[in-house]
């Protein structure tokens, strides 16, 4: 047909978009056309903050939560409860929680799950050196997503921390954080799991 | 509630990313810590890409296509149709068209529409050098979106290259291209101004 090809550097830029989730080929093409009617500064602190992303930052030694310190804020903080521990996925998940303004404990970041679909075992998460962690810990609240896979590693968590021998008399209580209709929602379109969820976790008023 | 922030470097990168079309914060954060997640050499790459992007592309000095070369290869491509001059509003509408392979002439980018909303009037666009070309062309084809403002820079061209005296008598034809039904549509669904377009835009077979 046609031998008319974009240039180089644009296709190249429209290749490095496209290697991020959710971006396929025509939102990239569109990604990249758009940057290039954006002045030259704008696309120089664009790519000096790539740069810095990964130099100006450091997963925390204790809970491996992304941080400019280590240890981070939030372990370096001696006024937070030492007997709660809550571990979630990802470094978003404590940002949401911390937000919540409902935990006052600390963090154990995973930076995954289970998903044996992906390869990812146990052995790719930050999960070994969970045990160390317990010593002063009362509860572990296991706050990974209400998904397959999150369910999956809350499952083996507790399973892993009971063959450690670190539950049971005078170890730790291991939870499992509420699931059930979210606030301002609808019963009429719940799906039928939130709500076999929701009756299962009913309190008494 | 809580002091805990996103480490600078992060938050920085999730500005950059918010700034480009389609991704709100949420997204920009999804993707951050997505590349947190890359080896260096992927983010050394992407901001190289970005910086690359406009320091090895020109604008053709002829058509405004974006290119390595200056002219563009359609306009030092000898083999092309000078008499026919399609008229678009970006550079990857000229791709779209060239994939089509039915158009063989030349190519004029606006590289955008008049849309008073957003301040573009004609002087925003790379039109006044259109009448420049016209010397050897006798057919102009409009190929602007059919949007509100692809319509409305389509009509404004027309009139302008009227009052220009180019077309009439000896002059440029100028063409819009047609509107109708998709190849593979189907009419139960389609939508109002699409159909009473096609019908408008009926041939005798």
């Amino acid at each position: 047909m046609s031998g008319i090809k974009l240039p180089r550097a644009v296709s190249d830029l429209v290749t490095s978009f496209e290697k991020l989730p959710g971006v396929g080929p025509k939102s990239a093409q569109r990604l990249v056309f758009y940057l290039l009617h954006n002045p030259d500064h704008e696309l120089q602190s664009f790519a000096e903050n790539l740069l810095k992303l990964k130099k100006n930052t450091v997963l925390c030694e204790v809970c491996h939560n992304v941080s400019e310190t280590n240890p981070c804020p939030v372990c370096a903080d001696e006024g937070r409860d030492e007997t709660m521990l809550c571990v979630v996925e990802q470094p978003l998940d404590v940002l949401a929680i911390e937000r919540s303004g409902a935990f006052k404990g600390r963090y154990h970041v995973l930076h995954g799950v289970i998903a044996p679909l992906n390869n990812i075992g146990p052995d790719q998460l930050y999960l070994h050196d969970l045990v160390k962690r317990l010593d002063e810990v009362e509860e572990v609240v296991l706050a990974t997503n209400p998904t397959m896979e999150g369910e999956a590693t809350a499952l083996y968590i507790t399973e892993y921390l009971e063959q450690q021998g670190k539950t049971g008399n005078g170890g730790v209580t291991v939870s499992r954080i509420g699931h059930g209709l979210p606030i301002g929602a609808d019963i009429e379109y719940a799906d039928g799991m939130t709500l076999s969820r929701a009756l299962e976790g009913r309190r008494k008023l």
